[in-house]
């Protein structure tokens, strides 16, 4: 089987397990393993942030991202095919007790005109206030889709002028600096916190990673507890952060020439296709996905009509080339 | 001072305070306010529904009846200007725990096409999903603008196909049957459950119900008394609904001309004022307010740029002709 | 009917109907509304408060009081019988998001020892926190049982060494008032934030009051907006609370009298009755309440073996003898 | 170093970390992580229950077997020192939107007199209704007691009569196993839901299970996803869970042992002791730990004279007599 579903399907190299059971560890919720430690201050630098936190998933990272800019009664602005809006069960709603307003975009980009528009100042106790505005980069349900640095520096101005936040949900990140050059501490300079992940295409197995000024990570800390995910000796799964982050992030340009060239076999233009996700517009999705099973190539359907192919760690060119061969035909 | 703020600002008249003084009344938490029933039975009826719950409030009243079709952790889809999205404190958020995401429309109209895009079914239990789709008719910061009874039929027909429910903000149905004609039990059917106002057009001073099925009204009373509105011996209330359902209905299309006398003088076209609300597009808002309080008139800033004027059974023909007068020359 | 099941049930007499007829009223969510204000202003007076809050029912009054003090993922403290903790739904929890630990006492009084052991300090953030401690006074279900004001003194001193507020439910405060000669003021005195209720003993129709320090009824007020219970011209209910204050408060000296002659009908020490509510231990409760309507009496089973019966407004000394004879024979 | 303070600061063995390195994974969001499987399944097993659901956290364990049973607005009862009252930051409340009320004694035990007390019956939508009792064995803030057998049959018993559910906090079941002799099994026969820790007594680095039927836990893996805890490779932790199940459960006799020499050499009763915590009074609480520090023994206080010690997998017998001897100075 060749599992395009998602990049969060990679499993633990060799080299990543023997990181991991060398790791030296502790009692975080002490905050005395020093794995940990050094993963979330190596994250936040790499950032130019003050602190980080780890977290068990890249859900709970945004949930508490955006939770650290935004409380109850008050809103949070985003695309409305972002992760935070459709993936993450409602529980910005639920359980931090926020709301949202959205605006769309095709390729799940930053559009100034209709954030503008839905951008609600402090008008008084009878109106929701907008208190951050949250993107995604690269956007998954657009296809993994770059955010041009320019629009994000735009932003940042409207916000600073508008006196709102800026969450970036930063799961693949990784993903837009490898295929733009982008240094990450630009990234992190147009954002008051992110979130990033280390499980998808970095290829650890569990671990995302909350980012931001030291107070409000403070603050984070706190409420991951709350949450009930203040883990123990998580330095074993810190460890393999640290492993992707040295093995793991130049080879994503790897994926991305594989997801172009799947995108290429199935018709589309490659031009299209900016990071490791290709969205395929097909009449029957659940169809398309159980032809493709029954040929040994995994694809997943995140609509009635969309199916989505992920390349990843453990596709290789050759798996990618088998892949695009089966894909071709169906 | 002729008061154009809002139409909340009217208050009960003589006849209308007459009838509060004699009302029949009793515990309502108990179910035995009759004049509470019969205007709940009434109102029901009036929209084809089986049944109502008297609240205190238009914003709980649409708390609940979203409540009643969308759970924590589910969405509803609503114009990004909706009164539930805008002006209620976040409470389908931080007190229902469920996440809205929004379409845009200038004249806060149903746009299929961005509903079909935005519309999100049953992927299983990793997406959050469309439980419901909110409407507002008329629509408060669009300016009262009508919904046409045809785009929320061919709203039904897509829920019905897709399977959700649909809330309609009835603040200002009033309003709206009275401008166009529609029966309001023809807006009763395209809806599952609404909201409808007394203490606006109507000039109750207190009161608002929640209309739909009888399971979903009994769960909604148990929810009402959650909140802390399950009020006692509030006949004296329902009382000023009856008097208002009996006798200042039709008298909104005084409201209506009213209201395009005043959007002429200020220089907008009177044919784009739907009903009792002008919406005015000025550089300094706050400032129009300032003027125009200094010289007699009373109206509300509700953006940086945009003024709204209001009128309402307390705004005679001569107060209309007054401020007319007066905001022409701001 | 002799309707002994709640002081809640009575109705508005003439008099207070009239004087709700003829109140002035504004906008209360405009803070417009010259009777709320008055309302607001006297009852914050008696208490030798800053500030009050006209809200819709006991339970949001309470509600918004213990939230005023505690906050999401904090604690609250109180009697295990407490009208907050048994009779507002959960409210607390499901939309306050804080938490409670409960000491009992068979006649709902403060327990300083239990107390003692119960109160958690601020350990850092690991620990709920204790933040306020509620009391009830007089208690509902322990049988309007009176706290002593030594023992609420005590409370406060302890309160205040161990720095954490006082919340009292005072819904029948002026019960205790009337009953023991204490002053308002005093009860004030002991408690950070209070509620007052008008629809119980005072015969109001509707309406509640929560109390205290300027800057936490500022917050009240928006979050009673939040909850949906922002009213408009609410003056008309607000008039009712007037007149009750005027009229009604030095006559419950009557339902007392009239509770006891209660319990010394059904086999109870009529000593062992502090105000107006009696609770009767029956092996059958629900039977022992369908026999009692048979004979044209009203009372309510609060649990499977108990019994309550509630003398108030609307039952004249003839009443109470009448259904004295009626439960002495059952 | 000797660290007393918790059981949850134990390393993974050099076995443990083995087991961990060669772990079978998958992306278990999917339901693919063998390891994963395994290990629910074994435990499931284990206390006869039909599934068990990983989490990360014994908090998170805790959250979600509570909400399992009991929902928003609805009550569990626990003892007023239980861990889900006093150490899981309120989250029963602020997430789950439920509320608590508590018995007390002093050693954490079952009080079926205090319960019956507490007990609420459905009484129709006025009241709180109480769905579930929680408790918990061994009793952390106890110092590690255990219930007895027949305590929790006749809560059992109780709970059946009375309708409602029975949660067992069962983060040390291990060592109330241990030290008592009682099956796994019969303890998972007292309860619908309960949950288990692995990374306390039993050393795994990260990880719990909620377990019950598997109606139930289909709806906690949902909800687990809503609180951000849907991990993927995790089977790299359930590893060690399995390793820890196979090696480290009847080891515990041996930190009951150091736990009882212990208390001896601070002047305890050694029979007082159930398990593998020991709860030193001593005036200055925070001094006491301070000092112990000072000697090279770490211990913490639970209260502001409440110390707290705890024996474990990485506290040798020579550990405990160093240790035993410094405390027994100070």
């Amino acid at each position: 089987m060749i599992d395009l579903r998602s990049d969060t399907v990679t499993r633990p190299t060799e080299a990543m397990r023997a990181a991991m059971a060398r790791a030296e560890v502790g009692d975080d919720v002490y905050g005395e393993d020093p794995t940990v430690t050094r993963l979330e201050e190596r994250v936040a630098e790499m950032f130019g942030k003050q602190a980080a936190v780890f977290m068990p998933t890249g859900s709970l990272a945004n949930v508490l991202a955006v939770r650290a800019l935004v409380g109850p009664g008050e809103e949070v602005l985003c695309e409305s095919a972002a992760h935070i809006a459709r993936a993450e069960l409602g529980a910005h709603g639920a359980v931090s007790g926020l709301t949202m307003r959205t605006w769309h975009h095709p390729r799940g980009q930053v559009d100034l005109g209709q954030i503008r528009t839905l951008f609600a100042p402090d008008l008084g106790p009878y109106f929701v206030q907008t208190r951050a505005i949250a993107v995604e980069n690269t956007h998954n349900f657009a296809g993994g889709a770059v955010l041009p640095l320019d629009d994000l520096k735009a932003l940042r101005a409207f916000a600073d002028e508008a006196g709102c936040g800026i969450h970036l949900d930063g799961a693949r990140i990784w993903n837009a600096h490898v295929a733009t050059g982008v240094p990450l501490a630009e990234y992190g300079a147009v954002a008051d916190v992110l979130s990033v992940c280390l499980s998808k295409g970095l290829g650890a197995p569990v671990g995302s990673l909350t980012v931001g000024p030291a107070d409000l990570m403070a603050e984070t800390r706190v409420r991951r507890k709350r949450m009930g995910a203040g883990m123990r000796q998580v330095g074993v799964l810190a460890a393999a952060g640290l492993h992707a982050l040295d093995h793991h992030v130049e080879r994503l340009a790897d994926d991305h020439t594989h997801a172009r060239l799947l995108a290429e076999a199935c018709g589309l233009d490659p031009a299209g296709v900016d990071t490791n996700i290709v969205v395929l517009p097909r009449d029957d999705a659940p169809g398309f996905v159980a032809r493709a099973k029954a040929e040994g190539v995994l694809v997943s359907a995140v609509g009635p009509t969309t199916v989505r192919l992920v390349t990843h760690l453990d596709v290789t060119r050759g798996d990618a080339e088998r892949a695009a061969a089966v894909l071709a035909t169906l």
